[in-house]
Order: structure tokens, then C-alpha cells, then sequence
């Protein structure tokens, strides 16, 4: 686990692109976030407190994230001396840069000698099992995509929250690294040996017995080229009661393959639904979330209606219009009982 | 690549299951073992010569395999001693160990001095992309399976000497640890970072112009919960023209998962056929070879024929009964243009 609250690294960033890391945790985990540092030349602001470490650390701020990201992932200079600053004012590091905090030799050495600690959440922990498909006690839903980075962090999280505010218990289990500096805890998924897969996602996501949900975090898409492997080895580890698609309707072709076109949502729904029941016969798909960012409110409402007329299934932009139809589905599909033993 | 030929270790070894990377060298590559090193209270043999190390450096084996697994895959004490004094002799040592032979003091200061080397074969090489499911030119055969352990690696190397026997240019594509020392080439795909499964098999089976065949290595199954992530991500990065369905008609359970079922053939062709569609739409499946060597041949013979009738495909035993029916249909549906662009 990563000490808590944070205080958020933009150095000298000018690229909103960039620190990415460090805005989804402004945007989603607030609560820990304390303040953000940057030099003078930074052009950009999370809109939280800029403090230096002394202060950062007095008002309570423990891990310094290093939630940026430059050309090829790199520790440069400047970063390590920073690094160095805030761990002599008493900080932990946490990064998911390429470049790992533990093989840089003057951050290993300040660390040891102050007792700090260095997160690289690129880094799987050591003992992650073979997955065995075992059916666990308790609920889990898992978001799934037509393609990579169309919005299952940012639903997966909306989901808990407003899971949270109706009294439901609920755990977003993180499986990449901005998810794992939000919920300070997960599996690096793209970054674990491909026999271990499922079986991560099986030991981020145990047994449950007080009723409530896990929330897991997707990745990739079943229609990748690239990813699918990571993909179905999720699905499989996940075991979901409930799947929701997510869905970028502006999306030309699949991330990062210009000659490879999004599946329809149709075939989509249907491929993971198939390959979820292996591990899980029950499993339903509750959900549609489109990223509707780049749209008009108005055509962006329209969208989701139409979408969920088509498919028959709630369908929303879960960042700006809120969850609530696919919970009241999700939560009306939770009449069943827990199945611990039944399989395949 | 693998210095051939090869003397094969059999050491202190009293348990057939425990020789299997052996005996699969000397099965399917007999033209690369010039004999087999055991002591005397190995009472097993591979029908090959006994012989010393120098001996058989004498005779001209150049490489050393370790193909034994004992408990935890460790390199005890006397396999060092062993594979020291071959070193001296003048070999190069190849295992496919859990414990890498690169990470034993006495035997990397011995490679270094003597300017032997040291193959990891369960160690991936660090040069693998990210896949991109670009199409490349050339022919592609995919074995695939119902589970683990059915037998596609027999079945793909029957395939490839059964096209080579008929004159057409054939190339085994190791995916596994026995496989690599077979081909002396390939990838540990078991081993491989998750990003990088399919992007693993794009690279060890590129552009092909000759008008021949890559034979590619199946492993797992799409349908075992452990496993099918590999699975998946090899059946993209294969994108294969042609499918042979692997079977083993005995097993009960999925191997490792008593409470898994196999799945039925029927199913598993059509989940097969789909995956790889992403990659190849013209992917086709052409047979269906079963592990009949638990049965009686009058048996296993009418078992084969009564699954060619049912499912419409030639099937057969490979190592059994060959593989020309099989190979008919594949050779018979060559008739299509290489396609070199076409994509989903």
C-alpha cells in the first residue's frame, strides 16, 4: 500500500498530455490529494494548493507522485533531484515511469538511508499465482471496451462512487498504473508474465462476504490486435456477475491501428459475454458508458437514448451524467444469490 | 540460434515424465542428437548412444541439453558438475529449468572463461514489439487445442515433415521450452510480458515469400480459465490461414481444474474461428487431430472416422496414423492468392 495523501508532481510540464497521472488523481481521488508541485515555468495547475515539500509534508502529505509522463519515461536530472528534495523532507516516492525509482542508484541509496520508500507501479509484486478459475464468493463488475482508452478507469471509478453514495460497500480493484495510484493498491495487468493473468486478477479480487462489489478496472479490448490476450485473461480472472461496455463513438479505428476499424457494440457485447462465461455462466452485461467528451450536451444525451433504445440496455456518459441507470440495473440484477461453487 | 547437434542429459533421471524435453528431441529430431549422457543409475535410455562429453564433442555434438525436470526445476549440485565438466569439454549447455542457468555463479564464470554459452530457453528475448496485426505475406497454420497438453506440438511438427515430405517449404515456429530445442529457435510465449503475446509470435514468424509455411506452435486453450490470455494473443499474432484442432478424447477435466470440463469440439472450432477472424478473415479450419494413444488402434481408427464424419473435417491421429488428410484439405484450399493487405 502507498501512504496517503499525495502530493502531485507537474515539474515543468506544459503538455496537459502529460501529467495525465497526476489529473486523473486530482479529478478522482481529491480527498488525498493535498497540493501539487511545480516550477515556475509550468503552464499548467490541477487547481489545487501549489506548496513546496516542507509544506506539502505539515499539512500532511506523505507520497510525492510523480504522476507525469516524458518522452520515453525517463528519470531526467531534474526529476531525481526533486525526488531527493522531497524524500530529505520526508516523503515516499510513488512513479510509473519506465525508468524504475528503484534502479536509480541515488534514489535507492536515499531511500535506504532515510527510510523511505519507492513505488514503481509498473512493477507486479513477486507472488502472483497461476490463475485456477475457482468460483469466489461475493459480486464483481468489470468494464470492458471496444477499444483501449475509451473510459473504463474513469466508469469503473464512477461506479464506486455512486455505489458508495447508495450505501452499497464497493472496491475499485485497480489494474493499471493510474488506477493503482488512485486506489493505492492493484496489478500493473500489461506489465504481468502472460501465465499469470488471470491469476492477478484473481489475488486483487478475493473472496467477499459482506455483500457488497468489487469494481474492476478493464483493459485493452477483446477486438485489439495488440492487447486481447490481456483482455480475455481478465475476463477470465474477473469472473464478473456484471459486465459494462465502454465506448468511444467518435473512435475512426483501433487505438494506435490505422487498418483495423472499432467492432460494432452489438459484436462486442456478444464476444464478452462469451468468453466471460467460462468462469462465470451468469455473467450479464448491465451497461453501455460512451465517452461523449468531444460532443454537444444535446447530441451527446440524444446518443446515449438512442444507444440504449438499440440495445436495450442503460446507456450513459458516466462522467456527465452520472451513473444511475446502470446501477438500478445492476443492483435489480443482484437479486440472485451468491454462487461460491457452481462452474462450468 | 542453438549450436546443433545436441548430446542429450538424462542424468541420475528414474521418471519417464521427468526426461519429456529429451525424449521429445529424440522422437522428432533424431538428425540433431548424436547421444545421450546418463549415469549408471539412470535406468532409463532414449535409444541413443551413451556417451561421455568427450566423446560425443568427438563425434561432434556441440551443445548440451539439460532437457530433465526435477522438483522446483533447480540445478542441484551434481547437474552443475556436470554441466561444468561438459563446458570444459567444449560445449555450449541449453535448459529450459525454472532456474536459469545464467543465474548460477560457477556456470557463468565458466561460460565466460571458455567462451561457451549459456540458453535460457525459458527466457524471453528483450527485443519483442508491441503487436500491430499488420498482415504479412506468406502462409500460416495455427494448431489450436480443447486444453493444455493435447498434443499440438507433436501435431505441428508431424504437419511440418509431412509438407516437407511433399516437397513444399515448411517451418516449425517454436511457442514452448522443448519446442525452441527441437527448431533451436522460437519463443518461451509462457514467459512473455502480457503487452506482448502476440507481438512475440509477429516476430518469429515475419514476411514469408517462398510460397511455403510457418507451422506455428499452439499453446493452451481458449477455453482453459488459466491460460486462455496466452491463447488468445498467439491466435492474433498467428493470424493464420489455416487452424488444426488438437484433442485429447480421454481427458475428463480441463488439465490442473477438476471442477472444468473440456470444451466440446464443435464449440471450441467456432471460438477459434472467430478469434482469429480479428486478425485473418479468411482464416479456415482443417482438420482435427486427437490423442489417441491411450486406445486400441481399432478403436482409435473408428474414433477418427466417426469424428471426420461428424464435424466435416479430415482428422487422424498425427503421430499414429500421419497427417495426409489433413494436409489434402490444407494444400487443396492453397488456392487462394497470398493476401498481403486485406485486413478487418
Amino acid at each position: 500500500m502507498i501512504a496517503t495523501p499525495y502530493l502531485l508532481y507537474l515539474g515543468h510540464s506544459n503538455d496537459e498530455i502529460g501529467i495525465k497521472t497526476s489529473r486523473g488523481l486530482a479529478v478522482f481521488r481529491p480527498d488525498i490529494c493535498v497540493g501539487e508541485y511545480r516550477h515556475d515555468d509550468c503552464g499548467l495547475t490541477l487547481g489545487l494548493p501549489r506548496m513546496d515539500f516542507a509544506t506539502a509534508h505539515a499539512a500532511g502529505a506523505r507520497t510525492l507522485v510523480l504522476g507525469i509522463a516524458n518522452a520515453g519515461g525517463r528519470l531526467d536530472g531534474e526529476i531525481v533531484r526533486d525526488a531527493l528534495a522531497a524524500m530529505d523532507a520526508g516523503f515516499d516516492i510513488a512513479a510509473g515511469l519506465h525508468q524504475r525509482l528503484n534502479a536509480e542508484p541515488q534514489l535507492a541509496a536515499a531511500a535506504a538511508r532515510l527510510g523511505r520508500k519507492l513505488h514503481d507501479v509498473r512493477d507486479p509484486r513477486p507472488d502472483i499465482p497461476v490463475g485456477n478459475g475457482q468460483r469466489r464468493a461475493g459480486n464483481r463488475l468489470l468494464t470492458v471496451g471496444t477499444d483501449c482508452s475509451v473510459g473504463k478507469m474513469y466508469t469503473t471509478l464512477c461506479l464506486a462512487r455512486a455505489l458508495a453514495t447508495r450505501g452499497v460497500s464497493a472496491d475499485f480493484r485497480a489494474t493499471g498504473q493510474t488506477g493503482i495510484l488512485i486506489a493505492g493498491d492493484g496489478v500493473p495487468l500489461d506489465a504481468v508474465v502472460a501465465d499469470f493473468i488471470s491469476g492477478a486478477i484473481e489475488q486483487i479480487s478475493p473472496d467477499r462476504h459482506d455483500g457488497g462489489w468489487d469494481l474492476i478496472e478493464g483493459q485493452g479490448s477483446l477486438f485489439h490486435p495488440s492487447f486481447a490476450g490481456v483482455s480475455t485473461g481478465l475476463l477470465h480472472g474477473a469472473q464478473p456477475d456484471a459486465l459494462v461496455l465502454c465506448h468511444d463513438p467518435l473512435r475512426r479505428h483501433m487505438r494506435g491501428l490505422p487498418h483495423y476499424k472499432p467492432p460494432g457494440i452489438a459484436e462486442c457485447i456478444e464476444a464478452n459475454l462469451q468468453a466471460a462465461r467460462l468462469t462465470n455462466p451468469d455473467v450479464r452485461m448491465v451497461g453501455i458508458a460512451l465517452n461523449t467528451s468531444a460532443m454537444e450536451e444535446a447530441e451527446a444525451f440524444a446518443l446515449c437514448a438512442r444507444t440504449a433504445a438499440t440495445f436495450g440496455l442503460p446507456c450513459s456518459d458516466p462522467y456527465r451524467m452520472g451513473v444511475d441507470a446502470i446501477l438500478d440495473r445492476l443492483l435489480a440484477a443482484d437479486a440472485a444469490p451468491v454462487r461460491a461453487t457452481a462452474n462450468a
